[in-house]
């Protein structure tokens, strides 16, 4: 890769930030600015805008090079007449890197904007400028506190998203947030005049403060070097990829979003294939995968069992695993009569998948009761559990007891929520603050589960097939 | 069918109500009867427990011949030895229909199960007497005020939902509540020993009370008739059917939970085939087809526009679109025009999908302006729209705004709110109250959608055919 670690330390972690089209009222744009002033964010900000003295009770300047220090990160917000200039400004006063919020440029499909793109790449690289954009929204980087917008979480995590869709970006944080995952760094790419998702990979491949990169893709300029990139950065850490535009009502929508061209699914899927990427269908499995990752160890293996309360969603559960090729666990015999001794056997099944029927309605404990017997079985590798109380006190006690049992459980729990999570924000919270993942469906935790483990079995195979 | 409607009107609107084996202390069964407590329950309930005077401050009797009138239904929670004098009690008695909650028939794969089946069902027909499950959880039925435990909702509406597995029905209430959707009658099946999930499609199709039939199966034990019902009920109103069971594992759970025969998926997606079926793949895909027909009229047409804020969600729903035979609805030039007078031009796209970028950050009535625009262009006969505020009061004023347009909105607009209901339930609540479905994905809407215009067209094909 051509980027220096100096530069996207500029564009992730700038201690110097110039705002180059800051508003004065109202406008998108401010919100961009505002974002800064947020108490995340600790580096030094200049807004740049001739016709103010003060912006947000920010001192003002007219141009770039009235400020007097260097400048790490240029945010550019100006009109696209004038974007041209400014990256040539930043370029000659020593910027590290710009980042394009501007749109108009090659997504439009005329051939003006994409001259634009090659000037400004142009220009830029003259003064060893990096570029993020154009038609992008920036970073978000709790370790820093740059963020798309005031008000965002200041907490560091583990995942990094890379988004060719700029408020996407801001969703999809927002849905790792209410799944218990925190981000390390999320950069809306735009067009990729300059740096691209490639780019972006294989800085992330290296981060150490990142252990699972996301993305949401819409296509790419130079398939070739992705593939190779994707390849070495997989072997490191996993790589979840949500790719659309495959359809031709798709494609046409992704060539007005970004222009991009989107390529055909089965290329997409080989390169998903040879790379060891893990594709996901849509934005809600990219979330179910990222968020099974983030709660289960390498350590995993393919037997489980399934503990539920409601039957039908048992036995869905059990055809989504044998889809998944993982297996239900045989219980031990010892197992079996340990559960005997509290399970009432009226409506209720021993056998995996264990269906306690309606009998936690009136004992909540059989289902931290059935799942400390199960987590200790060593046939059985993780559990997924499907339960919960009939009312708010039933809600509360099942939450105590999960919690209490988590501390000394010994393999992977998924716990399923199965009306959603509305409502009970705080009840999810607690429970993944203790370590469940928790999921909608048990169809949707057994898929993401099957990723999971099956990432980490090909990466020990191609470890072993390299060292031999 | 061999049901009598008074029978049927017993199992959902019975005026006298029998519950024996009525435990005094809290067991799960006492919560069936406190079920009938709630102010909901319009009948008469009689308690049935040989060693207690008063249960919940019912007069309690200690068998069914003491009861002074006649009964309507009676719920048997008695233990598996005394089902069958209790049944051979109700039937003389002259009882028009027995709910058996009781388990450890069939599904425990005992030849002894499977007698006792037998035995039941002989001597309930010696009485004229119609059996549901064993192995049960009985009936939501609103209207009279049947519920499966206290505190359900009280309204009646018009989506039914016939269950083969027990508690599952409560979560799929919730489920549908949550979506803005009431339910008018649902049952749990059990074993199904007399009563078949075929005599409560028919029975439902014929309800003038159900116009939404949903159904999770696991089996059935008379595919013919099944299949021939089912003909003439789709003819009459959608049947959503989510199947479970199709893989090994999947079929041993389901023979373990109701004792079925799952069958293979071929020959199930043969049936939903010739008998205009929709089949679900899941239970959340299943809740979604059921929303959408709650919201959608008849009159629905393959021309969608896509509106969104972020631009990757809207190249998704232009993907599942296409995947689910839809049209990228062409605007009309006049339509364009008017668009092209308040949408900002920079980063966004007026070509469907409709990319309105950040502008709506600033400016939240860019959502409902356009939505009124799309919704009045006569090439349009749907909208989906990805929008909502970047904080609190920018999602009150998006409320305000659509609750306020949907008054005049002629089409069906899908609301999309991609983190999930979480947190937002009254939000949710208040935009589905006015008329608005909402998903957590532009694909869900999308899926079902075409599920819907597919069906309605369907419909009206086998309508040609028939009176040609």
């Amino acid at each position: 890769m051509s980027y220096t670690l100096e530069q996207m330390r500029a564009v992730f972690c700038p201690r110097t930030v110039a705002v180059v089209g800051a508003p004065r009222s109202f406008k998108p744009g401010l919100v961009f600015l505002q974002a800064l002033l947020d108490p995340g964010f600790k580096g030094k900000v200049f807004p740049i805008n001739p016709n103010a003295d003060e912006i947000l009770g920010l001192k003002t300047y007219p141009s770039l090079s009235g400020i007097p220090e260097r400048v790490d990160l240029a945010i550019i917000l100006v009109g696209i007449e004038q974007v041209q200039n400014v990256i040539e400004e930043c370029a000659q006063a020593g910027v590290r890197a710009a980042i394009v919020f501007t749109s108009g440029f090659g997504e439009t499909g005329e051939p003006l904007g994409l001259q634009r793109e090659r000037e400004m790449v142009a220009a830029a690289r003259a003064g060893s400028m990096r570029l993020v954009g154009p038609n992008c929204m920036g970073v978000y980087c709790p370790e820093s506190g740059l963020a798309f917008f005031p008000s965002m979480p200041q907490v560091s995590g583990r995942v990094a998203f890379v988004s060719q869709s700029g408020s996407l970006s801001a969703f999809v944080t927002l849905m790792g947030r209410l799944r218990g995952m925190s981000f390390s760094k999320v950069v809306s790419i735009g067009n990729e005049c300059d740096l691209s998702s490639t780019d972006f990979f294989d800085y992330l491949g290296n981060d150490n403060r990142t252990s699972i990169i996301t993305a949401y893709l819409e296509g790419t300029r130079d398939g070739r070097t992705l593939l190779e990139t994707l390849k070495k950065v997989s072997l490191k850490k996993p790589v979840i990829i949500w790719k659309a535009g495959f359809t031709s009502a798709g494609a046409r929508a992704v060539s007005s979003h970004t222009g991009s061209l989107a390529g055909s699914e089965s290329v997409w899927n080989s390169v998903f294939k040879q790379a060891g990427v893990i594709r996901a269908q849509n934005i809600e499995e990219m979330i179910d995968i990222a968020t099974t990752f983030h709660y289960v160890p390498e350590t995993v293996g393919r037997r489980i069992v399934i503990i539920s309360g409601p039957g039908g969603p048992a036995v869905a559960a059990a055809d989504a695993l044998e889809r998944g090729g993982l297996k239900l666990a045989e219980l031990s015999p010892k197992s079996i009569e340990k559960l005997r001794t509290f399970i009432p056997a009226a409506g209720a099944s021993l056998r995996n998948p264990i269906d306690l029927g309606v009998a936690p309605w009136g004992i909540i404990s059989l289902y931290s009761d059935t799942l400390r017997v199960v987590d200790e079985d060593e046939n059985v590798d993780a559990t997924v559990l499907i339960g919960g109380g009939l009312n708010p006190s039933g809600q509360q006690e099942y939450l105590e007891l999960m919690m209490e049992l988590k501390k000394s459980l010994k393999k992977p729990c998924m716990l399923i929520s199965l009306a959603g999570f509305v409502g009970d924000v705080e009840f999810c919270n607690k429970l993944q603050s203790a370590g469940f993942p928790l999921y909608t469906a048990p169809e949707r935790a057994l898929a993401s589960y099957s990723e999971v483990v099956g990432y980490y079995e090909w990466r020990q195979d191609v470890g072993k097939c390299a060292s031999s």
